[in-house]
């Protein structure tokens, strides 16, 4: 099952792409959609949106995950964020795409055992579980792939519970 | 000239497109766009984007008018909002529309002449510029029709400043 993981941000909106074969997960594709920084707001909306359309057309993924958005920004910040979530999750609505929403504290427990884990262990423990230790990942595409991982962790814990799901 | 001016909210997203010609200026057509409220807020947010699409299609504004992001909001409304504008601009922009930003200040400025009126007043006052006494609109027609008519205000500025410019 091919899952991407976004994260959106106000110049670059990373992505993750990874395949799971029942417990086994490797990456497909990670990087980040980074439109013109000089276009005015609305043109950055919108050629995010065509990177994100691009990206769906190329790879086609079967359930995309993002983080919910995190109150602890000041508000300038959040808005600039939610703009561009907003803009993506329509875009992936539109398509029919299965959407997951997980908590950043969610990302960090199913990545490190720790909700309250740092940046850098994230990423470390990404490169780890992805087996990629050497993988030259922005931060943008690492935490995408945190947020994919997430929603690769959390499909198994639904299968758990409800042993008539199918396996993927 | 037709204006077209947009305010997005939580549950319904206020519209409101005026003809101006010369210092004329009358209502074309105002409402709201209201997806449903049980849907999750990726459909929701690509309902209102198919509800914008047709809008634009039946109707061809040459200029759409929001009003800039308004931080004093908590930020859990803050972030509503602006997944909402998010996924409005990036529709626009696609569309290759001219977007407009005026602040809600700017806004209650040019339909009252007072940077601080009541959302009653703003009401008011748009009915008689609009010679629509009796009309009933919602209040998120109504404060779309106040940021379009901001807009006509805002371009017959420019063309005072720079005489060059043609007249709409």
């Amino acid at each position: 099952m091919l899952i991407l993981g976004l994260d959106p941000g106000s110049l670059h909106t990373g992505f993750g792409l990874i395949d799971k074969q029942g417990s086994q997960l490797r990456v497909v594709e990670a990087g980040r959609l980074s439109p013109p920084r000089d276009l005015e707001l609305p043109l950055r909306l919108a050629r995010l949106v065509v990177g994100l359309e691009e990206l769906l057309q190329r790879t086609a993924p079967e359930l995309v995950v993002l983080e919910t958005p995190f109150f602890g920004l000041n508000a300038r910040s959040a808005i600039v964020l939610a703009q561009a979530r907003g803009a993506l999750l329509a875009t992936l609505a539109a398509r029919g795409l299965e959407i997951r929403e997980v908590s950043p504290a969610e990302v960090k427990s199913a990545v490190t055992g720790n909700g309250r884990a740092d940046k850098a262990q994230v990423a470390q423990m990404v490169r780890l579980l992805l087996n990629a230790r050497s993988a030259k990942w922005s931060s943008d595409a690492t935490d995408a792939l945190a947020v994919a991982l997430c929603g690769a962790q959390r499909l198994r814990m639904d299968r758990l519970a409800d042993p008539r799901r199918p396996a993927k």
